[in-house]
Formats: structure tokens, sequence, C-alpha cells
């Protein structure tokens, strides 16, 4: 069984050391030995430490090597959309099987290749694109395909984790944890695409795809990401006895009509400090995932990193193989529900919003009509003193919505920010997971 | 694809409900409707509530069904060695695909089933035996087969875990715990199987055999239930920021020849409270995995019920009925590692042990001696004030230890227990989980 591996950075040169390493057991558990074909990459003759593979096997060409009559697998590590898109098209209608954890990809056009995998007879897997090392995608393409999936809740980003977990912890703002987590290794030189919630979104759009049997991509996906929350927010998640984290969440729903719909977002959200997400800490990703009849699952474990994901990229591997050798190709893509994205204003949500208003007989009245006016049900109103120096006529205002449309929630705050009473609006956060 | 069901109690039932409910899901995720072709129960004529099945189907033959040309797959959720054992291996050498929740059967005699799958060429699924609805078999399986697995540590048992979740909070003694657990369902009338952790020992026989390519059964299983743990063992373990678990553990090690060997056990544990099985509740189950690549790994939701079991046993039909359409048969068991299963006695673990001593000078002196003399290494020592009056001459000693063979901490224990100056042994327990 022989291998093509397009890429050679932190993950690609994990999967050559562990071929290596476990070639043994590898080969017994397929029941043929795993061996590299060639190693694209983008510049020869880098030093590559002491990686334990003839030097010969690098190219700088990879569609000569996929293209190449001995090669049975495609392993693309690379990532982003093009070049890798042509490469993976190329590879899978030639029938070749396709292991990839570019996440980019499959989230903003993952028909495509799941096209070229059905024309070409081949396999596509792509566990690693999600959440690392945790087997996630397998457990709900396969284990839960006699359950119906409710909902799905994770925690896909380890970057943007770090540092809302740093802010919990100290008190600091987001840009001094994201100093903190550049510093540390945790958040890239341009972390836009961590702390803006692109790499999240791509993430939820796959995790949507899987669990409701319906092709959803990364432009169906409300997001919003981290930049915004403040030590201020942090600080009203924990008096409310919550964290807050960015989460991806897909879930089933029924529009006006009645016809069921999904709804995919990635925002970051209170959560209580009870449900078993709060307490995934530092870069450590996790899936809530809620079922019919299985309840809750959770899955826990390294989102990133070259050593898991490597381990997640030769669980497929394996699985290829196998399927090769067999002369089997696993299910196709399931699509059939085809249910539609339903826009954010639509997605039920809840609104914690804490705000800054003047201290006088008649203020909760004011602001509880503009919260009727928008059908937007009140659960819990806390009046406290605001920051201002004592007398100095300021009160502060939290109130925590019961569920309701995002669209109708959106449109009291904006309201309450007119309020002549309201002096501002100190946070406002989605609460999410039962708070 | 018609199916035999064999047991039509709690889990049964939510299967005949489920596949009814989702019938058009499941036809569509498997290329072909699932219908079933006859139920197999004790008795017949009794009420079975709403069940959304034909009266018809049922019969008190079940071979007769099983061998019935129209069946492609039998669904065995009876429990039990026989004749449970005979059914499958009269199904699996017939050619027809399996799915189980039946953790004693494979954990006693494991490799007869799988022998009889090779012979008839059929699929044997049983993710439903093992932690419930957790996806866990397959991602054991499959997904981290491109890895290699170091260790399992789970905790499998949702009676046990409820009644130490109690005891903890509660501070109760086990046998009022029981009672609880009994009151609320929680426990059987006999819940031997449970407390004294033969549950456990079947389920870590299954999880070792795949976590390490290697036939392990009950009898390879080092099994100590939970009856034995006090309502002081539980302030013990508070007092050193643990929680007590049931735990069922699979570690990769060496003999003294180098050789790889596997050690399989179940029995009673301090974890600290920040290691994550420690906030596992009530009667869920979690299994923490620590492999080469991926780190550490956790799964987590309910083991058991009705709802739960069925879901995993209807992702498996799934498989196994895809697996039919498409001609194909899953890969075999695979025990190629045949590693060697290490006795209890060298197993590596830590002793946390609490003794009530005499309080005079050179009291420690001779307590370590005796450590010292068995090999093994103290890792702390605390001195208190033992629960005697004031004056009475007595002291208490907390001592935990290093990693040491199993065997050297009992023998330890043993001496100790002998020690003039040893009034009593309070309490010991093996520490897990890095404390």
């Amino acid at each position: 069984m022989r291998l093509a591996l397009l890429g050679c950075g932190t993950v690609g040169s994990e999967v050559v050391r562990l071929l290596h390493e476990q070639s043994a057991d590898l080969a017994a558990r397929i029941g043929a030995p795993l061996e590299i074909a060639g190693i694209a990459v983008r510049r020869l003759g880098r030093d590559r430490g002491d990686l334990p593979v003839d030097e010969a096997l690098f190219t700088t060409d990879p569609l000569g090597l996929i293209k190449r009559d001995d090669v049975d697998v495609v392993i693309e590590v690379v990532g982003g959309i093009e070049p890798a898109r042509g490469w993976l098209v190329e590879a899978l209608r030639a029938g070749k099987s396709v292991v990839t954890a570019n996440k980019a990809l499959l989230a903003e056009d993952g028909p495509a290749l799941h096209d070229a995998a059905a024309e070409g007879g081949a396999d596509l897997y792509y566990e690693a694109s999600v959440a690392g090392a945790i087997p996630l995608l397998r457990p709900l393409r396969d284990s839960l395909h006699g359950d119906r999936v409710n909902r799905v809740t994770g925690i896909v980003n380890g970057t943007t984790n770090f540092i809302l977990s740093a802010m919990d912890a100290t008190g600091a703002g987001f840009a001094e944890a994201l100093e903190e987590a550049t510093e540390l290794g945790y958040a890239e030189a341009d972390p836009t695409a961590d702390v803006e919630g692109f790499d999240a979104a791509a993430k939820a759009a796959i995790l949507a795809s899987l669990a409701f049997h319906t092709r959803v991509t990364a432009a169906d996906v409300h997001r919003e990401g981290i930049t915004e929350v403040t030590a201020a927010d942090v600080a009203s998640a924990k008096a409310m006895g919550c964290t807050i984290k960015l989460l991806c969440i897909a879930a089933r729903g029924r529009d006006a009509a009645g016809r069921e719909t999904v709804s995919v977002r990635v925002h970051p959200a209170m959560i209580p400090l009870t449900h078993p997400l709060a307490s995934v800490g530092d870069a450590f990703n996790a899936v809530f995932v809620e079922a019919e009849a299985a309840g809750q699952l959770m899955f826990y474990g390294r989102g990133a990193g070259g050593a898991p994901t490597a381990s997640a990229v030769l669980g497929d591997v394996v699985a290829v193989a196998r399927n090769r050798l067999a002369g089997v190709r696993a299910p196709s893509e399931s699509a059939y529900a085809d249910l539609a994205v339903r826009p954010m204003g639509e997605a039920l949500t809840r609104y914690h919003i804490s705000l800054d208003v003047a201290d006088r007989p008649g203020v909760l009245a004011a602001v509880a009509g503009v919260f009727a006016r928008h059908d937007v049900s009140i659960a819990t109103v806390r009046q406290g003193s605001a920051d201002g120096p004592a007398g100095s006529g300021d009160a502060e205002l939290v109130i925590v919505t019961h569920v309701a449309p995002d669209a109708a929630l959106a449109a009291t705050v904006e309201e309450l920010r007119g309020l002549d009473i309201v002096r501002s609006v100190a946070s406002v956060l989605r609460v999410e997971g039962g708070a």
C-alpha cells in the first residue's frame, strides 16, 4: 500500500515519524505494509531534521506524484483552498483514496470533493479536520447513525479556548491574553482565522453536515469571534456562575411553516460552570452531542498539534488502506436529509444583558417594556450598584432572557441602546447550556 | 434487510420503538428499509404496552427464528452466557450478521464468537456492550488504529459510580448509599454483579482486547468491588483532594524480561479532583484513553438504560446492514499483538495508607523501615492526630507511595498490620491519575 504525502510541516513530519515507528503494527492491522511513495513539498533541500525518510522521496511536483500508478492513497496536510482542491479532486477522480486534515477546503467546497470521490469510486476520510485527535467524525458518521442527533455544541478551536481560559483565570483583557497565547505558541502571528472564528466556523460546517445528513458549507455558518469579549463580560459571566467559551453550535429546529431546519453558528457564549464543556481548559477541545436515544455524549481531547493530528490522519489511513485491500469503499457522503439552514435571526438563543441605567423610579418598567415590545420574555432581573461613584445616580441592571429568536433579541438590545435612561449597554452575551 | 430480535426487555423494546420511529431515516442511511422478521421472547402473551409491532412477530423459538432464510441480521439483547452463546455461534456460522450488547458473553468467550464470525464470513458488532450509548469501541477499533494506545482508564459501571458519588456527596457508608441506589432504581435487587466489579471486569476485558490487539477474557482481569469502601476511605480521599471511583484500568507495560505485557484490573481508587474522570457523577460513564500520538482523550455519556443502549445497538445495525448490502464484511478481530497479561502482583500501582499508630518517638522510622524492606518508595507522609481522646497516645500517619509492584505494596501493608506500634490500618486505597 503506497502513500503520497502532500505537505511535510508540523503534521506531515509527524505522519512520517509515526509511519516509521509503528510500521510493524500498522502492517499487522492493515494486512499489508505501508510505504511512502513520495512527499510533495514546496522547496527541496530544506533541513528536515532527522526525519526517517530517504531524501530522494521529496518532490516539488504534487500532481505528478498523485498521478503515479504506484500511489494508492493520497494524504493532504497542506491546508488552504487552492491548490489543495485541484490536487484532491484529481486524486479522487483517479480512484485514489484521500485522507485530509483540510477543514477550510471541506467547509468551503466539501460537495466537490464528495462528488469527485463518488465519481472515482474512492474513499474520502477527514477525521483530522475537526478536533484533531478526538475520534469524532467517525462516531457521528457511523456509531450514531441509528440515532437522531438534535444538537452538537463544541469547543473546537484551541487558540480561542486558551485565550478565554486565561481571561477567566486572571481577569486579563482580550489583547493581553492574546499576547500571552502568542508568546506561548498557542496563537499564530496572524491570529485572525482563530480569534475571528473562521476556523471554528469551518469545523461547525463539517460537524453539521455529518450530524444532520445535510450539506452545510462555511458560508451557511453565522460567525462571531472573541475579539470583542471584554474583561467585564468575563466578570459578568462569573457573577452568574458561568464561564465564556467560543462555541460552535449546530441544532435542529423548525421554521415558521413547521419544516425541519438546522441552524449552525459560532459565537462566544456564557455556559454554566456545571456544564461538562465549562471545565474544558487551555487548548483542549471537546464536543458535546445530544441525541434522541443516546442522550448526552461528550468527546474530549487535544484538538491540534502535530502528533494528535497525525494520529487522526493515520487512523484514517489504516481505514482506507483496509478498504482498498478488501476492494470496498466506505459509505458515501450522507446528505439525504437536505435540511434548510435557518438564518441566524431565526435561531433560538438566550441573551444576558448588563445595562448601566439611571437610578430612578420607572427605569425597570421602561426597560421591561422594550423586551415586551419585541416579544422577548425575561427570565431573571438583578439590580445592583453600578461602577459610578456613590450617589452618581447610576445603577446596574442585569437581565437574562428566555429563549427567543436571535433577531428579536438583537432588536431589543438595539432599542435599549437608544433609551434615554440607559447610560450604556455594558455587556451582551448569549447564554447556552441551560444556564 | 430483515432483523431477528432476541429479547424484548428494556433494551429490546427500545430497539423496536426506535426502528419504528426512525424507519425512514434508517432506510435512507442504509439504502434499504429495515424490517423486523421476528422477536424471540421467553413467554408469549405478555402485555408489551404499546409496542408498535404485530403480535404475530413474537416467538418462543429463538433458534428457529435465527435459522430462517429471510433473516439477515440477529440482534441479541438477552444477556448471560447460555443460551446466548449457542444462538450467536449458530447465527454467525450461518453467515448472519450479529449485533449484541452481551458483555458477559464477550468477556467470557469472545474468541468463540470471533471464530464463528470468521467461519461464517459474518459481522460481529458489540458497541452496546461497553459504556452503553458512548461511541467507544468503534473509535478504539478504527479511529485509533493508526496510533498506539498506552492506557485505558474507565468508569464503566453506573451503579457503583452512583453509589460512590453519593458516598462522596453525603458522607454515607456503603450500605446506606446502596440502599438509596436500589430505591432509585440504579441498583438491581441482587447488586452483586455491579458492586463486586464483575460487570466492570467484563467491560475491562473487552476494552483491553480492542486497545491492545490481544485476546483478554474476564478471567484475566483482577477484580475488586466497592463493598469494602468505607466512609473513612472517602474522607481520606477528600483530605487528599481526591475522590474514589471504581476504575477499570488496562495498561501496557513490560515484564522482568523486557517483553511487552498488559495489565487489566478493576478496583476502587483515589483520583485527584482535577482529573477529568473525577467529575463524572451519578450513573454516567466515561473512558479516558492515553495514546502515544493522540495524547489524552475522554469519552463521556450514559452507560446504561434502554434508550442509550438501543442507540448503540441501532448504530451497529446500520453498519452491518450497509456492509451486507455492499457485500462486504468489517475487518476481523485484531489480536495479532497477543501480549501476555501480567498478574496483578506485577502491575505498577500506588497506595494511599492511613495508619493509627502509637504516638511515641521512633514510630515513623519503624514504619519507614517496613516500606524500605519491600523496596517501596514513599512519596509523602503526613502525621496528624488520631480520633482517640487527647493524650490517648495515638497518632495518625498518612502515607502515599510512589509507583511499585502491587505485590510489594500489599506485602508492605501486611507487615505494617503486624507491627506492634501500628494500632490499626485505617484505610488502604490505590491512587490513580497522577495524584
